[in-house]
């Protein structure tokens, strides 16, 4: 297959509901890594529907949070074509959500081989779940493992995903909802980022089983080593005095709850924070900030302080992280929060 | 002085203004150079306006085309604090712009320099323009050449500067009204950015006073350099087929005739474009839209194409240099369109 056809980008369902809504200006919402894979499949939306004027987003999507409302209402799009992710959050712009689901399945061969690995584990219980590229293949992988013996638990689905089982990068109910039936969880996904938050989020072992590389990886040595990381950017945070507490400014990455939570300790414990509104945060942005801040917390994300591929030079906490800081209690880890 | 003193933030005049117009949630913009600078004095004005919650904008700030407007809807903030440029466009949210006038003057020895320098180029006519943040010298630099016998002319702002004199990144009207009645320009600037522009747009030798550096710097050969990247860069795009149009985000930015135009040439031409809406654009994103384009065209910011630290990969082109492209007539370099 060529790799535009690596997705299912479900054009039948676009071009329905485009007519349905009698949309005529549609902006396109992709998350980066699909981008050029679904560029080419907008030609055909574009001979299909010749009244519709289609503008593609051209910034990052890291989630359903991170919705173009904004863009859309300023160039008056009448619909967001929104691409890889589910709803996060009712929007003022109507959207439509496709899920674009993966092609590259699991073989039954890989499967047999995570069967073998949980044995060896002696993983009897586990979890399952799946970023929503992969939901698709989710039964298949139950049904082998549960022929082999291995009890299988799918949670229900979360405020941030729609399906159960689904899992997406700050929402991981699905898996803690089982979290205390099971030894392990396994999780359908490619990479590092998924698999890590749901290690943090449950503090159990992690299996991934990932069809595009046909291969079954343990994270948990990983997943600890990011543990490790995080507590000591916890320790070297213990003497900040003044915090940046970072805003996000897309709607569904506003959390003013969190904000002023975390405000309310600062005061109690007589130090002094500014709040600053990013949209996205890179170390580039933070030195900007200079030496006034100690520290620096993220209500937008709680992904940003971890997953950054550059390291931020000063200390970039989650409002978790930030909770042990400011009362001194030490915890296990919380995530995400 | 202190670096917190460099720039005359008028602290004064905020405190006036926010009162005045009893705001009660200001968000303030601060260009990134000056953000570091800025953070001390907002101290400040936490204390006297101890009712009055402040918000910062950690999101780059290139100019008044980049009012954070959209940030302001969505916190609810009743007044932007927009430092260090002048008013680009009237805004819906109320704003004020606060010069930020640099302290640090000229030397009349460094004033003296250039008189000598003008004088070995023997250019007896010149325009003479300013950075926002050194207009506050520019009567002084006028006077002591004119004492030299150096016949200076300043011109009269254009759209999107508010001062004679006064240029920004994309409006040299101040030079160009008096450009056929100089044999030079000189610009008190810092940096690269601003002679540069001032280069492209009047097409004659730039002499730069730095009060920075203490420095006199002749930038022809410089934006000679620049001129031939770009020509190269339209040479690279004469093939293109498919082209990605990237429309602004920000209401500065978003300049829909400029986009309609482009657009029919590419039609008329029977080549290829679709809309890309970009709040920032880098290399990392383009690269993310992956091999579908031939080439970019900018219509947000006429500076992204030529300003840009990391090389682009695909040709990206200003609207005057696309022109050039789709006509096939080669022109004098047109700056800003």
């Amino acid at each position: 297959m060529s790799k535009e056809e690596y997705y299912d980008f479900n054009l039948e369902l676009i071009v329905k509901e485009i007519l349905r809504r009698k949309a005529k200006k549609v902006l396109v919402q992709v998350p980066d890594g699909l981008k050029h894979l679904f560029l080419p499949h907008l030609e055909e939306l574009k001979s299909r529907l010749s009244n519709v004027d289609f503008i593609v987003s051209g910034d990052p999507a890291y989630g359903g949070c991170f919705l173009a409302e904004a863009e859309a209402k300023m160039l008056r799009a009448d619909l967001i074509v929104h691409i890889g992710h589910t709803e996060y959050y009712r929007s003022e712009v109507p959207s439509i959500y496709i899920e674009a689901f993966s092609k590259t399945i699991a073989s039954e061969g890989l499967i047999e081989e995570l069967t073998s690995y949980l044995k060896d584990i002696h993983a009897k219980k586990v979890g399952l779940c799946a970023v929503l590229q992969h939901l698709n293949m989710i039964h298949k992988v139950k049904t082998i493992l549960e022929e082999n013996g291995i009890k299988v638990f799918i949670g229900k689905h979360g405020p941030y995903t729609r399906y159960n089982g689904q899992i997406v990068g700050c929402d991981y109910v699905s898996a803690l909802s089982i979290n205390d039936d099971v030894e392990a969880h396994v999780i359908i996904s490619g990479g590092l980022f998924h698999p890590l938050g749901l290690g943090l989020a449950t503090l159990r072992p992690i299996v991934k089983i990932d069809p595009y590389e046909n291969k079954i990886t343990d994270m948990s040595s990983y997943i600890q080593k990011i543990l490790k990381k995080r507590y000591w950017e916890i320790m070297r945070s213990l003497d900040a005095e003044k915090f940046g507490i970072i805003v996000g400014f897309r709607k569904g990455q506003f959390r003013p709850k969190i904000i002023s939570n975390i405000e309310e300790i600062i005061r109690e414990k007589k130090k002094t924070s500014v709040r600053i509104v990013m949209d996205i945060v890179t170390e580039e942005r933070l030195a900007n900030l200079g030496n006034f801040f100690d520290a620096y917390i993220i209500t937008s994300c709680p992904r940003i302080p971890i997953d950054n591929i550059v390291k931020f030079k000063k200390p970039v906490l989650t409002p978790g992280e930030a909770h042990m800081v400011l009362t001194g209690k030490l915890e296990k880890y919380r995530f995400p929060w």
